[in-house]
């Protein structure tokens, strides 16, 4: 089975981007199954439920979140209406939605999982912990399980990387903005990549315009963030996994420039 | 002039990398200009004068740092000694060591800085003045200059990039240890990529012994810091930069796995 | 010279407490300066220009404030224009409004500085390298000098306490919300103490309403700050600081309930 | 039921400090309970088995930790032999020892729980979780309950206080090695106080060298803490709780300066 899936959508123009371009990744890849990040998707900080609908309308599987995931208020009450929106897992209980999902293609059962990382960011529940009860909770139903751990810290993704080795198909993060050059297969079979990126703004600084965030690194002062103009950059992974074994026989990541 | 970088050093596994790997890497790139960052050089922490000494003896012509350059204390004596060994230029004053070296080949003079970020580090002196102090003192002599900028947030890396755009030849980012995907030449003709990864053991995190780092996230205690065995990975980049103009014309990132 | 100084106000709940109290902490104490924190008056986040006038009205000399200064952006342009509102001096070059003011009361004339700390805090200027430079330019002028260190850690606090003992007449805290129990005169005759408190609603947690914020520590999900309601506390300090030494002669703290 | 708490001990001054007036402050005020922080009494930082010993064999009833429970490595093995020494209730399982212990006075039953708090602190288990778990674990069988909440923020530690008033007996803080001035019995007959201070030496930083902090604040490198000299201030309180109803009657902290 072969899963494309692109990291963070930020705002309108990581919006369009997808809406345009999707079909063309489609054609190209093939894909089985498409998840996207979707915690910038609305103005950069969260995802109003129209967003989600029109993205849901091009027919994206899953949508995975982050820290941004509660920003725009309204979730809180329809994140319970669409299951496969998903936010991190390990916000403590109780909390709307859900960190999982479970989708059908065919024969094959595929678990998609969500989780914070705690390193820099929000003190949630211990991810290594949170992992291990949902996996006991899905692993024996799915054929395939993949994991968007969204994570600041290079050391706790790859933390997170080695500890599923083996018991899941694929670990990729999410959340730096930046794409890693470190895709590789574990010894388990567990495919992994750091960090894969963001849909949106090229020439801004993680979709924001750039010169708000330079004054404001120069000057210390609260600023508002307007989002970059300009030619817009999709990033993102494509895997092959085998739905027999739950292994990772491909990843690769890609990085396309969309000109104005 | 070419110009080969290679990411932090991490311990003896490193170490040795650059020993038996620098001479093959200097035949299939011809650099003109080797610089390495230093930083984890020594036992994963820190640089003794001892393996400085060692790393030039290879024709290294310049040794960055970041925050683990006080390390090992005796730093604080030798450093003086060896003008091409550098730390981060924020450091505020006075503080031992400098944070720039001029270097000349030829007709070419070739100015590297070193400076650490300030977000989820510790509070060094805003960085985006220190190069603006730095580039106002160095700027007329030097044909080229190159940073590197030890940071964690992708923002603080990227912000310092477009900072930098047409006043410098390269930024480039080290820190934490996975290589990025996003290297490229902004508008103003400088090289940028976020961060360029690590040289050290490929099965461990950030070089550290995988099982100690995922054990230390589960219980929260600390830990002692081995570092991982097994095949090691060389992570660099190699750039061509004008020598009239100072711009940046083609930059490359490379990761090399050396099986024992 | 007797001074007397009220910790962070919080809200309207605070301004009204300050309004209605005032004189008769006046009365009481007899004092010949008054300083407040004003970085909370306006709804808790930042001090509007129609409250700091109110303020001003009330024969308040110094406003001093911290890390929510610019949280009611007017403040960026009306700051100027108020003298005797002072902003931490160590935000960096260039920005609006000053770190310290000069007060003339008959023959003595009195600094009042502005710091605030780093640790936990925005990467600011070295706090310790600000204030030398700032009694370097001002000590030779005063007969007194007054710190309010905004910081969140203790031992920032305490360090810059010692740092200043016997150069300045006082050193106070501010930003905790609560009260420490620590003034004491240090051994160079600075009077010194960790945190002077807050003046606003007593039953909440730093003024807020503590429903949310417990809920928010149960869920770490974003939270409106709603300001808590009922009796309300003033917290303060009195201090006896000689004309003719700078020397700091005697210092108390004290924390008034005002039921409704 | 009068208990006597003093906060966190540090080092030998700490303990000898301890040792000389323990028998004195018994004698002025008649504890029929007495428990300590112990996390700094071995050096500054964690608790040796001969220094926990050498507590116990003062009848101290038990002593709490906090953060730096784990600095001396001996503690992960003897701690299950102490059951009246207990860590940080909210480490994750599995961790070695207990984060509460069952105290029997004559007829009255009182529990002591310690936790940490996750702001600016380590990423634990949800302090508000694990005090509801432990709750409904203890309150039945106990007359009297205490909790030492070990923590940095003046927001967390209020929180906890508001969230258990009317469950338990007492809640007050450690760690900022500052007392606080804001003891008192909240609305539901909790007595509570955000932080009980030290038991160390006075003329330093948390007890630690004033000049070895100041340069460090000063020049951002890594330092050896050595501990200040001179005289030792020991840093408690003093409560009185009614067994039949569990409720604070009576609250007071000292502060006792002990000259060489
Ligand atoms: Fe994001
Ligand atoms: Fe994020
Ligand atoms: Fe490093
Ligand atoms: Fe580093
Ligand atoms: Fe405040
Ligand atoms: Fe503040
Ligand atoms: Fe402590
Ligand atoms: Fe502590």
């Amino acid at each position: 089975m072969k899963i494309l899936i692109l990291g963070d959508i930020v705002g309108r123009p990581g919006r369009n981007a997808v809406a345009n371009q999707l079909s063309h990744l489609r054609e190209e890849y093939k894909p089985d199954l498409v998840i996207v990040n979707g915690e910038n998707a609305s103005a950069g900080r969260g995802l109003t439920e129209k967003n989600a609908k029109e993205l849901f309308e091009l027919d994206i599987d899953v949508i995975t979140t982050g820290n941004h995931v509660w920003d725009k208020k309204e979730i809180l009450t329809y994140i319970e209406s669409y299951p496969q929106l998903i936010r991190p897992a390990n916000y403590p209980d109780p909390c709307p939605g859900k960190g999982y999902t479970i989708i059908h293609k065919g024969e094959t059962t595929i678990g998609v999982i969500n989780l914070s990382g705690v390193v820099y960011l929000s003190n949630l529940t211990n991810p290594f912990h949170t992992i291990d009860k949902i996996l006991h909770e899905i692993s024996k139903q799915c054929n395939i399980i993949i994991l968007d751990f969204h994570a600041e810290a290079t050391s706790e993704k790859l933390a997170m990387g080695y500890y599923c080795d083996g018991r899941i198909s694929l670990v990729y993060g999410t959340h730096t903005h930046v794409q890693t050059a470190d895709k590789r297969i574990l010894n388990g079979g567990t495919g992994y990549i750091t960090d894969i990126g963001m849909t949106g703004p090229l020439d801004g600084i993680l979709g924001v315009d750039k010169d708000i965030i330079i004054q404001q690194m120069q000057n210390n002062r609260p600023a508002r963030y307007d989002l970059a103009q300009g030619p817009v950059q999709i990033n993102g992974i494509i895997t092959e996994i085998n739905e027999e074994t739950g292994k990772c026989q491909s990843l690769d990541n890609f990085i396309r420039i969309i000109e104005e």
